[in-house]
């Protein structure tokens, strides 16, 4: 069966000229009605990702042990202590059982060994607990929905791990302004379904959608595939309120896009990693939700046509371009050997692109996304491809793109990078290490988020081993550093990376750094050995 | 004279209907070659100016004498200090004579009694400077174009001014990534003219753009008629470099419109207006200029109709909506009075706003905007009004917008505030003030950034007298703070609402800014007397 709303992209160019959706992708037995639903349809990805220093086994050793982790000086947890926290909070909001799914990162690569799991169901709860902690020295990690890739959302010894599930509901949604108020521990997917309701959508949409908090992504900055749009949380996010250390509630909620009343605290609670505070509220700026979504999935010859293709995006598509990714070669093709479920509707380039368009008038960006691509072929940037504008046919487009990570790490050991580099040097990483690397590994491949000069960088070999792991490390971080690239695009640094922060920050920031935790959390019970070593 | 590109909207109720432009403006002997360059053509703006606390004398009473300031505890500028900066700058770049111009605010109403003014010419100059100062206990303002609204700029009492105008260069453009660097001290106009060489546009537009300068504008988290495209400097900045009052440089400085690498510190120097670190540098995220940019001027018939067209503006313009303006009926009669060259296409209704929209398909704009035109006066909503594509009626119908406050402070004393409120309350405050002033007031009148939330509020009386200042604050204060409006919506706080802080932030927010304060500035010498009491 064939794309039912295919859009009619002629190739312009004169002779030999082949229609763009020469290979349509023709349907398949997976059916998904979100896209976002797919890490949940496909449980693999749950149980047999290894990373670089885990091991292929479900349950990984404790990190304590496996890293030589120096427990800070802390107090130990007491039956005392328990009995109080169930006092506050009724016994079904403290857990002392079955916590391995609070305690195991993600990626399976960090396992802590927390006692206790607390679950507040208010701000007054999350501070009363905080200071309590902060009193007896108790260290805590705020969870979310536990699905950061840098280990930032664990314990790495026995802290006590405070979930924001509870806090899950969405306070209002003005369709008017676009102003939404939301609890921390809202899953990011029933925050946009919400806010769907009224004709809006959250401007955040990543993956781990269907399990991920709201909280969760403002602490972390989270990036995803919308950036090019609507840019970072640090501009949708209007307000936060973030409970301190020692309990204080810091109210910097604002329901508004303009407020110049003093410092611009909020914004040292995104993306700190529940370091210096918990963020328990937050406001954020939804745009109205598009009438019309189309999506190009084109192959190229090189990447500076790559290049030129996303100038002439960004110029030809301008306001309604809401995602450029990148996929190499060897990326695809990976994925397509693993889920045999995928079908691409082309294939033989080294590289390809998939370009969504979202505006608010159906006929306006078919004509649009149909002169780019027309234009792009003309010029000879542009090989193949195809573009949809069927609800269904995005979905299964999309989902290309999102196999695509989980291809790499099916079925051999993955170094896993996450780094912003110049647009001009964007590519050249992949081939470098690629040559580094030799025989030793089975794929070196880049993808990511072009528009945003976000490259995930990925080395795939049979099982991790010293030799490979010195070739790759620490030459990618101070690869990225001579570039003056960062060496965590949207990932954050969590406890993966806070040993290479400096590649990224200088010593006077990292000074000041410090400085801030000291500040807002004197006694550093908040989210210990992340982020600052 | 007819516009010459007028697009035809015609409106599309059955019977009795009028063509929309019946009115279209006239052609004056007033040619300005661009909007923003209306205030320099104007230069009544400059000089009759009188503000809530103002005389109408050019030159106002020293500010520390009017306002009874008490000076800091700082060290007293001797011979010795002078020699050591004119050793460290060049004696060309070190002002000891005719500091008028430094000293007193953009609208006159506050002024300082510096004795010298320094022009660094380098990070490191601005470095050396602050570290002296600092050891020496001297106090420091930072000066930009010294085009704020709020006293930040300016000395209140004998403070050295640091004057960033020769960090006045355009660093670098990148058309691909849209990335650019620029100093401090480059003026708005000439880094946005730089942006468009390339195709690009700063993503920052206000009145004052041509003299004042990006640092300040970053130091003040500015605000303006794109904020409703773009959204604010939070977003759009993506580093900064800031020396701190010890001298440090604190590199914050990044490319990318990613990277999570550590805390987001440069927000604390984004609306912090210059009191906890000087800004040298910055880089910004600029869009692809339009290639098309339409205005409309239309008329209503009450608040909830521009509310209603607001809504269908968003939904119906979506992506190409760039600007959303409100001027009420008082605020336009009060302009098109005191200035005789203003030609509005329309008159008799009691509101009037301002849509614009830019995009990158000219047609489809003008397809987007007569439908929505269309549909509002198919509902009624929409009265009568203007359309155009024309670069230069475009400017005509923007002079209108920008003459609006000047006309209120032509002739009379002006009470002005720039709060944000709920959409659903917007307009209120105008009427309930105007029954508060009845008679001692002349005009009572709304203006703004609707699409912000954004309203100034302007209460005009004959001068200033008691009676009336007693009947507008705190009421206006009070009336926002009951709303959980801001206070400050893009102006900031600087010397003149420092008192009033309390009413949009709460305690414990305000504690901390104390604390970030004393971090960052320990010794209280960057521009003091400002922001907090």
């Amino acid at each position: 069966m064939r794309f039912q709303q295919l859009l009619h992209v002629r190739r312009l160019a004169s002779a030999g000229a082949t229609t763009l959706m020469r290979r349509p992708i023709t349907t398949t037995t997976i059916t998904t009605t979100s896209r976002t639903a797919l890490a949940a349809t496909y449980p693999a990805f749950a149980t047999t990702v290894r990373t670089m220093a885990g091991s292929g086994a479900p349950i990984p050793e404790l990190t304590e042990i496996t890293d030589n982790v120096q427990r800070g000086n802390y107090a130990t947890l007491t039956d005392k202590d328990v009995a109080h926290f169930e006092q506050l909070l009724g016994k079904n909001f403290v857990l002392t059982e079955d916590l391995e799914g609070y305690n195991i990162c993600f990626l399976k690569r960090i396992r802590g060994n927390s006692k206790l799991v607390l679950k507040p169901g208010s701000t007054a709860e999350v501070a009363a607990i905080l200071k309590y902690c902060n009193e007896r020295r108790l260290a805590v990690v705020p969870q979310g929905g536990n699905t950061g890739l840098v280990g930032g959302s664990v314990p790495i010894c026995d802290e006590i791990v405070l979930s924001l599930a509870r806090l899950n509901k969405v306070l209002s949604v003005d369709e008017v302004t676009g102003i939404a108020v939301v609890e921390a521990g809202c899953i990011l997917e029933n925050f946009d379904q919400r806010a769907r309701e009224v004709g809006l959508t959250v401007p955040l949409d990543l993956g781990a959608k269907a399990s991920c908090h709201i909280g969760g992504n403002v602490s972390t900055n989270a990036g995803g595939v919308r950036v090019v749009r609507y840019g970072n949380l640090h501009g949708s996010v209007l307000g936060v309120e973030a409970v301190l250390a020692t309990g204080q509630v810091l109210d910097l909620m604002s329901n508004f896009k303009k407020d110049n009343t003093g410092y611009h605290m909020k914004h040292l609670f995104i993306g700190s990693e529940g370091t210096l505070g918990v963020v328990t509220k937050l406001s954020m700026l939804c745009p109205h939700s598009s009438r019309a979504v189309n999506v190009a999935f084109i192959g190229l010859n090189s990447f500076d046509d790559v290049l030129k293709t996303f100038v002439s995006a960004k110029r030809n598509l301008g306001e309604i371009l809401s995602s450029c990714e990148l996929i190499d070669e060897r990326a695809l093709n990976t994925a397509l050997e693993q889920f045999k479920f995928l079908n691409s509707p082309i294939s033989g380039f080294p590289f390809y692109m998939l370009i969504e368009t979202s505006g608010s008038n159906g006929d306006h960006d078919e004509e649009k996304i149909n002169q780019f691509i027309g234009d792009g072929m003309e010029r000879g940037e542009i090989q193949d491809g195809t573009v949809t504008g069927d609800p269904g046919k995005v979905q299964e487009i999309w989902k290309i793109r999102e196999m695509v990570p989980l291809g790499l790490i099916e079925k051999s050991f993955c170094f896993k990078y996450d780094i912003s580099l110049p647009l001009r040097d964007f590519y050249n990483i992949v081939d470098v290490m690629r040559e580094r690397c030799g025989p030793l590994a089975t794929v070196v491949c880049g993808y990511g988020h072009l528009g945003d000069s976000n490259l995930h960088l990925n080395v795939s070999c049979e099982e991790f081993n010293d030799e490979i792991y010195k070739r790759v490390e620490p030459f990618v971080y101070e690869y990225t550093s001579k570039l003056k690239g960062s060496i965590s695009a949207e990932h954050g640094i969590g406890f993966l990376k806070k040993d290479y922060l400096h590649y990224s920050k200088d010593p006077v920031a990292i000074g000041y750094m410090r400085e801030m935790k000291k500040l807002l959390d004197p006694n550093s019970i908040l989210n210990p050995y992340k982020v600052l070593n």
